[in-house]
């Protein structure tokens, strides 16, 4: 029996054979195997695993806040962005965290970094360090929900290490005659000063100096956080960008009375002084004089710093070395510092860990996660000890004694001193927090008041000190107690340092704060469009929909910025409708997604239920009070001369610049011989065109359904009948979901009746997309407003390429709110800005190339002896442990990777464009089916450093394409065969972007085309 | 001066008070006010908290993992369905957990909890108390995303749970003349023992009994694990399942020598005994000897029955209360029950919990999850520490002394004599463990061999003893340690006791064992359905689309269970096409969503590239093989008669059942003058119709575009030439998106063009339902297959109630695989079944109502002194738990909560409806906009007490409605004016399922028409 064509070849079975298929029974596996068989696919670190691969001088990222863009994208997707959102209110710098989330989740990633950095110019290494889950994620409505708070600081290191690898200078906005050159000076280039300094310099301040004692800036940044939570190019680019505009560093000078101090510095001119040095000496106890490294005992202050050269690239000069730790290292603290302590010590080559610490877990000062990294890279945790003697054997510590610590009663604790544990240890390091103890220091801050504490004395809300003109923040000023803090601290005393200056010379400033944000080159580009004679400040409308039920909303979103609106169609008198409710409701088309970001949405509502007079006289208010704001009337009537006479005549008449025929309402408006009951029919188009346009002087645009065969047609009729422009699409019919006893949504009264809705959002932007751009091949020269899912910049200039000159905006406004606008003006800026530098130029929009990476982290090729690629999971990722244990032992770590530079700045090499340089820039490449080159096939290519094993491409192959891919049944690593069409649906639901690449197919295009009977004979084609 | 027309009034303004709005500046705000502030905010648990609202008696589902319907869907709706899933090889039971999750993705929860129980029949229990990060999730390839593993326990949990309130029994489904009678008895009635009874129970076994100790069953499910992570009524109804399915419990009975002995068993003629007793004694130490709960000393198998008997209801006939614990109370040890035991104490009344362990952290048992909640609930942890006295003061425990426990070498550990730790408790509860020590128990297994661990000898593959027709499983095997690989032990001696028995009596049973899955009534529910004299096993079958580009596939599918296939559109060899490349792409109308489970695809595939004579030889062979699936060839050619006539006969010739005449394909085709250039012109349909209708004697199918003014009038005219039906519809054309450059994607070639291509999935559901609806409106008696974004049952569902007979499937497979029938399968057939439950009337589909919550655990309304709602962050939240804490103390937690019981079973009140009853059954809801009733008004309801205080129905209704919520500043409590218009759009983008509802209005609708000016005066209105 010769085989069957229907059956699968053996070649194709075998490699069938872990594909997904029916079991008529239940599984039997015996609880013995799972056991075992459990160990080879394993993904997270099994608890049982008692010692792990060793992680000396490994200082990769570990932030399990990292984030990749498909991750980013994710996340801020999620993100609900609250009407009064508790995130930034609990932001010590107050970010509108919303804001820049919301522009991730657009793809505007230079606006999330501005928004960030407008009220943090630390926000990167915020991003990195802030204990997030004690601030801005600690306020996260999504703790109410199962799915848990967003992850607020991998956002914000993703956007802003975005916006770092654009390599875009700060500039400062203000008039160069109103710059200010008072001299001021910030002592210690931490946080706190470089904050201050920055927003000093955004005010115009031209003559700052930030002197800091060590040879390196970035104060505790660099000096105590390690590489692996904070990476040393992210705070170099912090200190770029406010060299960018101004600032000036000097290193090697500290405030002591033997170099810099408060009198010396006013004597020399210094209007004003910023003290921001933190608090420089360890706390230490009485068991520990006269200890040093030699006798293997660091505190946190002379241990990280020690780290941190030794494993910072450039950090400093000299080739430092880490600290050579062995044996047990004993951690004493339990403070953010010292798990900082104690992973570090890890890399420095001690083999186990012990946090001590005084109080129960209770009482633990650092918020979970810190404490987890510890927990991760198991660090053993023994609370309720009380340091009694450290245990020397010659010079050498062997270990330590401490009494149990017990709390007698409710906060009252009491050493015991009958208790005694012993603990060995090689090394010890105290991490009890800092202080300023050096009279030097103390003296140069001469004549400060200081307070019980120690410190000066602060006034909380301004950071002025009992000194006028002296101004302090960060540790030293003892509110803030996090980096994101002293930042703060920084902005607030820029304020009140701007204030003194300028009421020293008589002048006032404004009560409330006005801090300049952040900005770049890419705020200046002109992103202003001109069509039809009107010119609109940026290409971006209001479409007439629920967002313009009424004028005061139109008005404020001109105060949000939106460039034009089309009011909500209104009739005359006699049409006047009335709504019936429910009428506007969630889709269907993105599954089962609740809440915002809604990816369209059905609605059955009519037209405007106001009077023209109303909508009349709200025009001429508007142009009234926004003379550069463009304000369209969208009129309708039925196929009635007069009607459309009178009406237009009253909207033009009130000011309007231009009319929106509405010819296309989908529902409810076509039973009365109105919307597309006259849209979808050429000749009363041209028509209806034709009687307006002879009536009236500004431009008209018709209003174009999509429910129709040729969309091309409509549009030629109203450019036939005159029509200045088209707007394109309306609302696409549809009857969204019935429930499961059938009743549809919306369903309107008792007998819950329903009727075709018309449906907006994404889920109709292919539509929208291929009209604007069949329109604008067809009938170039005629204006088109495009409509349809336009959500960002990143899609608007979609439409733009496509052949609109402005766009209109709908459902995501009702997915959020007005104030949109301002992520897509930047967005658009951004990508007109990055098409001009050539060095950016495989970018895609804002998108970077995709490094090779797993969760974000760059990785790297790891094959087995047989050059089988070493997936992460189970056995296999026990082997690239050991492995990377061993590359990272031989490694340099401190040379340099220069791909992490941000500066010099990459510069614009040609002109950039402008919106009408965009228009229609697309449309050369849309064209019919036949001009597609079959001979130029392409095939997948799979990474299999960024594949998660998952087999999705796999499973495509098989059931929906071309049986072209192998999966091993035990390393789950997908591979391409020769039999790949190129078809690209592996590539289409890969979850990981840019894992599965379609490449220029080398080999010869055999088209399995089954059985021929070509010439009569019949054969089976491979 | 009047008030402008388009200011809002002061009212609104007040109201829009919190609404986003630009602001030009950076924001200040002092370090010190936001520390204070953010307090206010607070989600999670601040860890400067030092002391909690007290938990005494408060016994509230405190698991993690616990789902509410909306957050299933989205922990679904994440799982990439793996090819070859990890998660199912390291489930003890062998759950196919992507099965279950794609269920729960499709609403279709029968189908998933089908999934669950037929391999885990205690798939609600290992749901809720599953060490799932040891085991399935472990190996969740997710671990390599960001976003983490997927909850799988959580999901089995919802799924579960939904099934146990539809209260539908299992059945067997072996034809009663296989029943098996031999006597079968089991010894313990645990999670082995129900297990082992039920699977037995399904093979057809009528004479199974369950012994017990206890009078209560579900073993240490029930007596040990507490009810806030096990409530009692989930045991209940797993035991409620085997019992449907005939197995007896009896209780009283143990195994003791003094009662059931194995040779006592076996002389009254049990065939095969089972033993799944657990370890029922506690493992202690000297020094406890003779300490009794009088003491103040308890085991954990002594504490936790206990508390389980206090705090489950209908537990023990006896009114119990909880054990009276206060102070300090010690915990010894580190396995999962020690942490049981901890947060128990604190709900018995203990002040301070201290688990005191011997070894590390690194060393814990338990998987981290589970010390989690001990964490959360502030209980004290101290290691290295070996008991070595209880301190007595009189009778009572006064506290405990410690030795200091070293690792002096890799896992070697050693007692520090000299140093010891006294820790100050009135109660000590040990939790080491438990073994068999009774020599009663022991003697009662004679003649079993024991090993060197004191258990029985036992087959860890067959769970055979060294006694033939004993069997074992469970705690007792010496393998399992959780109780689903007790389940699973119980699983895998089903299979062997049944092969002993058969064997026994010379009959052999398959090598590969055959355990029945779960079934229930509702797999009897009969979804065949005829269309136009065929005969449809169920309505599922493959579209002409890449899911069907080879015959092979089209077999493969029919072993999946889908009904039938069309095949890939095929045509005479002179018009065979050569396909570019790339040519399918995944959607942008769901945003940035990468990999499966994408809202569209778009493609510019041509039709299939083999020959008709392969099509026509496999349409012949498949039907060979599949006489009962149903074969539609669909074919293609230009307006030629003689082609048409040529091509049909053949396809009729092969043996197809139909024809599907594709008059529709959007791209590439239509300039050939074939598909869409065909399908667009009524007169044209009509003819190729009429040709092929007088040419084949088999029913013919015309595919029609949905690219088209008026769909119906092609279906007319298709019904005029005599066709039997249409299907409806192809892809919409479009144009799916352009990178940041212009370049289009998919774009062929150097040159990188592209051309208008199809979008198939759910984007286009919307217009499938009107398609499909408008024409069974219009012509009743054309037969309808139903295509576009149909995913599951629930969708199929809707397409069939606007009229569809069976449905076509293509993205959807794209997205998965071949077996994603199964589940449209079952979902359908639970979808007609409820529809006939009166009870259940109030679900939608399988969604059953959705109760009060948050984080789907039941809430309930409390208010300050205001009546003001009260929130769940901040202050607010402290607030509630005290007043919580205050209500538990007073409540009867014995009180039996009806609303959870799983029995009687719900029964159908009426014939459950059969497929052709649902046809159109929405249809006469669906019709002109007139007839919807604009007097019968609604508005919105919000639940506070659902609320998530985001805000979004306020910034929706702000921005894109009627400014008619107000949102409270400080407790964002949202609240609907009587400006309401029922827009709906605030529920449209609550994340909040339910959260926020329509109603009837009660109050006068009045319309703000603005200004009129009928009978020429003018004047505002409201």
């Amino acid at each position: 029996m010769s085989a069957k064509l229907s059956k699968d070849t053996p070649d194709i079975e075998k490699l069938l054979h872990v594909n997904p298929r029916l079991n008529p029974y239940a599984n039997v596996v015996a609880t013995s195997d799972t056991k075992k068989n459990k160990l080879h696919w394993k993904r997270n670190s099994s608890t049982k695993c008692g010692s792990c691969v060793s992680l000396e001088k490994n200082f990769d990222d570990i932030k399990h806040t990292t984030l990749s863009e498909r991750a980013a994208l994710k996340e801020a997707a999620r993100c609900l962005k609250c009407a009064d959102a508790p995130c930034q209110k609990s932001c010590p710098t107050q970010i509108d965290i919303k804001k820049f989330i919301s522009s991730i989740s657009n793809k505007n990633y230079y606006g999330a970094a501005q928004a960030i950095l407008s009220d943090n110019p630390l926000g990167l290494t915020c991003g990195m360090v802030c204990p997030t889950s004690d601030l801005c994620v600690g306020g996260c409505n999504l703790y109410a929900s199962e799915e848990g708070p967003i992850n607020i600081g991998g956002l914000q290191q993703f956007a802003t290490e975005v916006f770092k690898s654009m390599r875009i200078p700060q500039i400062c906005v203000v008039d160069p005659k109103d710059y200010k050159y008072d001299k001021i000076v910030l002592i210690g280039c931490g946080p706190a000063s470089l904050s201050c300094a920055t927003l000093l310099a955004r005010l115009g301040y031209k003559n700052i100096t930030v002197y800091e004692r060590e040879n390196f800036h970035g104060g505790l940044s660099t000096s105590e956080i390690p590489q692996y939570r904070l990476p040393i190019d992210a705070v170099n680019f912090e200190v770029d960008l406010a060299k960018d505009i101004g600032v000036k560093f000097e290193y090697g000078r500290e405030l002591s009375i033997d170099d810099l101090t408060v009198e010396k510095l006013k004597n020399e001119g210094y209007k004003a002084v910023f003290i921001g040095i933190g608090l420089p000496n360890p706390k230490t106890i009485n068991i520990f004089k006269d200890l040093t490294k030699e006798n293997g005992f660091y505190t946190s202050k002379s241990f990280l710093p020690a780290v941190a050269k030794g494993s910072k690239p450039g950090m400093c000069a000299c080739k430092a070395t880490l600290p050579e730790l062995h044996g047990n290292v004993i951690v004493l603290g339990a403070g953010d510092t010292a798990f900082d302590c104690a992973t570090s010590a890890l890399r420095c080559g001690a083999k186990k860990v012990f946090v001590v610490f005084r109080r129960g877990f209770t009482n633990i000062r650092a918020v979970p996660e810190e404490m987890q990294l510890a927990v991760e890279e198991r660090c053993e945790f023994i609370p309720f000890q009380s340091p009694k003697e450290v245990l020397l054997k010659g010079n050498q510590i062997i270990g330590m004694e401490f009494y149990r610590n017990e709390e007698i009663e409710p906060g009252k604790w009491e050493e015991q001193k009958d208790q005694v544990m012993k603990l060995k240890a090689s090394f010890i390091i105290s991490a009890f927090g800092s202080g300023l103890s050096e009279g030097k220091v103390r003296d140069a801050m001469r004549p400060l008041k200081f307070n019980r504490y120690g410190l000066p004395e602060v006034n909380t809300k301004t950071m002025e000190t009992s000194e006028a003109g002296v101004f302090c923040g960060g540790d030293l000023a003892g509110v803030s107690e996090t980096t994101v803090e002293a930042t703060n601290d920084g902005k607030v005393a820029a304020w009140s340092i701007h204030k003194y200056l300028q009421e020293g010379k008589g002048l006032t400033v404004p009560l409330t704060p006005q801090l300049p944000k952040f900005y770049s080159p890419i705020d200046q580009v002109d992103i202003s469009v001109e069509m039809c004679g009107m010119k609109f400040e940026n290409p971006f409308g209001l479409a007439s929909a629920p967002p313009a039920t009424t004028s005061a909303m139109i008005r404020r979103s001109f105060e949000a910025g939106w460039s034009f609106a089309v009011t909500k169609t209104f009739s005359l008198d006699k049409d006047l409708v009335t709504n019936v409710s429910p009428r506007i409701v969630k889709g269907s088309t993105s599954r089962h997604h609740y809440g915002p970001d809604q990816g369209s949405f059905l609605n059955i509502e009519l037209i405007s239920e106001k009077t023209a007079e109303y909508w009349c006289r709200s025009v001429t208010e508007l142009k009234e009070d926004f003379p550069e704001k463009i304000v369209i009337a969208s009129i309708m009537c039925s196929f009635n001369k007069d009607d459309w006479l009178e009406l237009s005549k009253m909207a033009e008449n009130a000011g309007s610049d231009a009319l929106e025929l509405n010819l296309s309402c989908p529902h409810g408006m076509g039973e009365s011989g109105m919307g597309l009951a006259c849209g979808q029919k050429p000749e009363l188009v041209e028509n209806i065109t034709r009687w307006v346009k002879g009536n009236v002087k500004i431009p008209v645009f018709i209003k174009l359904t999509p429910n129709i065969t040729d969309i091309v047609s409509i549009a030629r009729a109203a450019h036939e009948g005159g029509a200045d422009g088209v707007s394109a699409i309306n609302t696409v019919s549809g009857l969204m979901s019935l429930k499961g006893d059938g009743t549809p949504w919306p369903a309107v009264g008792t007998s819950k009746y329903t009727t075709y809705g018309g449906v907006s959002g994404n889920a109709i932007r292919p539509m929208g997309l291929r009209a604007v751009s069949a329109i604008a091949n067809a009938l170039p020269g005629l204006a088109i407003m495009g409509i349809g899912g336009i959500d960002s910049a990143d899609v608007a200039l979609q439409f733009i390429h496509a052949g609109a000159s402005v766009v209109q905006v709908g459902s995501a406004v009702q997915n959020q709110d007005f104030t949109v606008v301002e992520d897509y003006i930047t967005g658009l800026k951004t990508l007109l800005y990055l098409n001009s530098i050539d060095e950016l130029k495989d970018w895609d929009g804002q998108s970077p190339p995709t490094m090779v990476h797993q969760k974000g982290k760059r990785t790297f090729t790891l094959k087995d002896s047989q050059a089988k690629s070493l997936p992460y999971f189970g056995p296999y990722q026990s082997k690239r442990e050991e492995e990377i244990a061993q590359q990272k032992l031989k490694a340099d770590i401190l040379k340099p990777d220069h791909d992490l530079h941000s500066r010099p700045p990459f510069e614009p090499s040609s002109k950039i464009p402008e919106v009408k340089d965009e228009i229609g820039k697309a449309l050369k490449a849309i064209g019919p089916y036949k001009r597609l080159d079959n001979s130029k096939q392409v095939v997948a290519l799979i990474n299999d450093d960024m594949c998660i094993n998952c087999g999705k491409c796999y499973m495509a192959c098989n059931d929906s394409g071309y049986q072209a891919i192998t999966f091993d049944a035990l390393t789950h690593v997908p591979h391409v065969t020769d039999d790949c069409t190129g078809c690209t649906l592996c590539l289409s639901v890969c979850p990981i972007i840019d894992c599965i690449s379609m490449v220029e197919r080398k080999t010869p295009h055999v088209i399995k085309r089954g059985v021929v009977s070509l010439h009569g004979g019949l054969g089976v084609v491979q």
